[in-house]
C-alpha cells in the first residue's frame, strides 16, 4: 500500500469508535468480537478486484475463486484462527455469462470443503464492469485466543513458515492458507505475535514492529528463499524479493527464545519452521548480511498508488 | 434479480454444505452462526456498484457509503437483529482521490455511530474501474433468536411498515433501516417471519411464500403508497409502484391474526404498521381489488440481467 492509502486508513480508524462486543478493530490482520464472555469470534475481510490482484482471461475463474477466499483464510491463520462461515459477494461482468461464474464458485468451495467451512451468504450481481470478488470470513480461536501483531516483545525469536519470494510468477493463486500450521504453532507453544506475510515480509515485520512497540533485527542469511524467486526475470537479487514480493502468505510469528528453540525442536508438518532474527526493544529495524554489517531494513512491499 | 441470477444463487446453495455453527445459511436476508449455545450472531453482507446502485457524480460519496451501511443495517432488522460489528471494503476509483474517500467513509461512519455499531475492519483498495463497495454486518438478535423468511403460517396477518413505491426517486439513498421499527415488533409479539422489501414487495412476499410452503392474499386497497410515487413520471400506476418497486427497505411482518390485531393496538412509532393482507394455505399469491375481483400476484420487481 502507498502512503495515501496508509494515511486513508489512518484517517478511518481515528473515527471508527471501538464498541463492546468488538475487542479488536481496526488495524490487525481481522477483527475479534466477544460475542460471549471468553469466547471470540475473529473477522476478516478481503476485496480482489480483476487488472489488480488476477487478470482475465490470464487466470481462470477457479483459482480466482480459490484465491479470494484462501487470502482470507490466511488471515484467519494469521490470529491463530480456523474458518467457521465464509461470506462471498461478487460483481460479475455481465459478457461471461453463468458457466464463468459457476466455475469461479467451485473453485471457492473445493477449498471451503478442504477447511470444512460453510459458505453461509453472500451478494450476487451482474454488471458491465470487471469482474470484483469480496470474501468475509468468520473464525474461531484454534487456541485460547486470538494472537495479534501487538504481542511481539524484546527478546524474542522471529519464525517464519515456509519460503519466501516470486509468489507473482504464480504461487500467489495457488497458495496453502497456513492454518494448519498456526494450529500447531499455537498447540506446541505461547506464541506472542503472529501475521501473514501478504504486503511483503519486510512491510509486515514492520507492521508487528508498529503495533509491537519494538524493533529487529533480521538474519540475511537465514531468510528461507523460495525456488520461485528464480523464475522472477529481473534485475533485484533473490534476498530483495524474499524481503519485499507481496503474497508469500507464509506466517510470521514471534516467542520468547525458549519456546521458539522448543518450537523448532517439535515443529513436525512438511512446512519448515526458520528462525530469521529476534525482537529487539530499540525500535529499528536492521538487516545483518553475512559478514556481519547491518543495514536498515525499511518496509519494502508492493504497492497500490493513488493519483 | 433475474431467473439466470437466481439460477446461479440456487446452483451455489445446492453446492454450499452447511456445517456447524452455522445454522441458517444461503436463502434468508442474513445467515445465522450458533457460536455458543443459545447465543446467534447474525452475518449478513450487500456489495454496492456504481452505475447500479447509485451514479457518480449525482449521488455525493456521503449518500453511497451511507447506503452501501443502511442496506445490510435492514437485513438485520429483516432478521430482527441489532448491528454489532460492521466491515467496509472498497475499490476507489483511483482519481477521484482521498477526500471523495474520507467522505464516503464518513456517510458510513455516521449512520454507525447513531446505531452505536463498530466499524471493525475492512480492505481498502484503489484501482482504474468503478466505484464499489461491500459491508457485512454482524448482529445479535433482538429477541430471543432471528426471524427467518420461513415462518409463515397459514391464517397469518401480513403487515407492512411505513409506506411503499417511489424509493428511487432518492428515498433509496436517505432511507431510515426499519431497527427500531424490528425491535418493537418482536418486543410486542411473536412474529412468524420477516423480511425487508429490496427487490420490491411483491418479489420479496414471494421470497416469504416460498421459504414458508404457504400463499398469500393482498388488499390492493390496503396496501400503503408512498407520496414519492407521485414523483415518478411513467405510465405505470401507483399501485404497480407500490408492488415492484425496488429499494423501499421497509418490512414485511407475518404473525398470527391475535398477535397482529394486538400489534396494530399497541404499535407506538411514529412509522406506520398496515396490515395488508393474509397468508394462505393455498400456494397462490393473489391480489384482491376493491371491488372483490382477484387476480395472480407474481414476483414482480427490479431486475438485473444477464447476457
Amino acid at each position: 500500500m502507498t502512503s495515501a492509502e496508509f494515511a486513508l486508513i489512518d484517517w478511518i480508524r481515528q473515527r471508527a469508535r471501538v464498541r463492546p462486543p468488538v475487542s479488536v478493530g481496526i488495524g490487525d490482520d481481522a477483527a475479534v468480537l466477544q460475542t460471549t464472555a471468553g469466547r471470540d469470534l475473529v473477522v476478516t475481510t478481503d476485496m480482489l478486484m480483476e487488472g489488480v490482484d488476477f487478470l482475465c482471461p490470464d487466470t481462470s475463474p477457479r483459482l480466482i475463486g480459490r484465491k479470494a477466499l484462501a487470502v482470507n483464510l490466511s488471515d484467519l491463520a494469521a490470529m491463530a484462527a480456523r474458518p467457521v462461515a465464509v461470506f462471498v459477494s461478487t460483481a460479475l461482468p455481465r459478457d461471461r455469462g453463468v458457466p464463468f461464474a459457476q466455475e469461479l464458485h467451485a473453485g471457492l468451495l473445493e477449498l471451503a470443503d478442504e477447511y470444512e467451512t460453510t459458505l453461509a451468504g453472500g451478494d450476487t450481481n451482474t454488471w458491465d464492469g470487471p469482474l470484483v470478488i469480496c470474501v468475509t470470513a468468520c473464525g474461531e480461536p484454534l487456541g485460547r485466543r486470538p494472537i495479534l501483531r501487538s504481542g511481539a516483545q524484546a527478546g524474542d525469536w522471529i519464525l517464519v513458515t515456509g519460503a519466501l519470494g516470486g509468489s507473482l510468477a504464480g504461487r500467489h493463486l495457488t497458495f496453502t492458507p497456513r492454518l494448519r500450521e498456526a494450529a500447531r504453532l499455537v498447540e506446541l507453544a505461547d506464541v506472542h505475535s503472529l501475521i501473514d506475510v501478504s504486503d511483503g515480509f519486510a512491510a509486515d515485520l514492520h507492521h508487528v514492529l508498529e503495533a509491537s512497540g519494538v524493533g529487529a533485527r533480521i538474519e540475511a542469511a537465514s531468510l528461507p528463499i523460495h525456488a520461485d524467486v528464480a523464475r522472477c526475470v529481473d534485475e533485484r537479487s533473490p534476498l530483495a524479493h524474499a524481503l519485499s514480493d507481496g503474497e508469500d502468505f507464509e506466517l510470521i510469528a514471534t516467542a520468547d527464545p525458549d519456546t521458539g528453540r522448543r518450537l523448532l525442536e517439535r515443529w513436525d508438518l512438511p512446512t519448515p519452521l526458520t528462525k530469521v532474527g529476534e525482537i529487539t526493544a530499540a525500535r529499528d529495524c536492521r538487516l545483518i548480511q553475512a559478514d556481519g554489517t547491518a543495514a536498515p531494513l525499511p518496509p519494502l512491499g508492493w504497492t497500490h498508488t493513488f493519483a
